[in-house]
């Protein structure tokens, strides 16, 4: 029966590169720490996905839209819709005494900045440097394993996912309650003291009211509380 | 009878030279504005001073103590009272050449930072530079007119001050309500929605619930409720 535009989805899955097999995302904590790819400002499990929002490549949103709850899929994604095609215009030629002004060493597979941008130093050829600017993965074919794990149907459960996937894993699930109330249309998350410690808060409260006001509509109101108990 | 240590206080007070009568420091925007002086992030109006607390210069300190709700003084503050003494070993002499290196080219009056402390450029001769390290103010004998508005009393007006006096000027006293259960001793904090634009709100909440413990005994748990209207 497939998903629909706006619905709000968790999906497992592990992304990699077709051709070398290496590990490139993965919601597991397990396989990331296997792969070396463990990150420990992520929040791995089950991640929120909102079809139709467009924040994962394009070809994990196409095949997730066909997905059903519980089924799992592996897909084959072309560079077009990952990371993108290498651009052969993206290559550039340095001279080596412009790094060396800047006080580096030119040397292949070297990840530099160069006017605000990253890129890759290919190789060094006498005086010659050449630069990559392509995304690291441009190019290349992925493949990913897809699992759709749950369709969110509540408010409280679409509010609850929506902060968390925007706050630092400090915040476990357990720290954060949503109670939403039909007749005054308001949804008020409640958290406990830990929330003190996300010096940024406030900024994902406001961009979380945002997508609230986008994604779920029958919300007209929220509420954050923090609980702090100072003495017991 | 004077004031007691842990007292809450809300003072007005301006703060100038002695010998130059030039403003300092004051609580009224308007004499700011006057002087030149005037800071937008600065909260203007009667201030928070919790005597005994230390965040003000001694001479102040001292002389809040000794006022009355409604009694004005004018007080003159010698400098170890006020921004130190003139400390002679704090002034340094530099070769020119150590400033034209990085970049700065010294001149009479213009301040610098020298190892991550201010200074101030006093003489320029040949190649010497002079450099103080004292505070400017540092030897002034300052003047100070100081005013108790009110003693605040109840758990509410404390906790509210406490709020305000971290957050910027954009949240006035509209928008902040502090209800205090004394049953359940919880200060409830209501905010409304302009505390979403205060990035570092989380900051502020962390260190107010510090001074409500060690300030204001009968409060055992604090609450922070911000109300968000998606859609009217």
């Amino acid at each position: 029966m497939a998903f629909n535009e706006g619905d709000f989805v968790l999906i497992e899955y592990d992304l990699w590169v077709k051709d070398t097999g290496s590990l490139i995302d993965t919601t597991s904590e397990e396989k990331a720490k296997e792969a070396g790819i463990y990150d420990p400002r992520e929040r791995y499990g089950p991640r929120l996905v909102i079809v139709g929002e467009g924040r994962l490549i394009r070809g994990l949103e196409e095949a997730i839209r066909e997905l059903d709850v519980g089924k799992e899929v592996e897909v084959e994604i072309p560079p077009e819709k990952a990371f993108g095609k290498r651009d052969p215009s993206k290559i550039k030629v340095y001279p080596r005494t412009e790094f060396l002004k800047h006080g580096i060493v030119p040397e292949p597979n070297k990840v530099v900045e160069i006017d605000g941008k990253p890129a890759i130093i290919r190789s060094v050829t006498g005086g010659r440097v050449i630069v990559d600017f392509n995304h690291p993965l441009a190019g290349r074919t992925v493949k990913a394993r897809i699992k759709a794990v749950k369709k969110l149907e509540s408010v409280d459960e679409k509010v609850k996912y929506l902060i968390l996937r925007r706050l630092p894993p400090m915040i476990g699930s357990q720290d954060v309650n949503v109670k939403y109330d039909a007749q005054s249309k308001t949804a008020k998350v409640i958290f406990n003291e830990k929330i003190l410690n996300v010096n940024d808060a406030e900024i994902v409260k406001r961009i979380v009211v945002e997508e609230i006001k986008r994604y779920i509509l029958e919300v007209d109101k929220v509420v954050f509380e923090e609980n702090i108990v100072l003495r017991r």
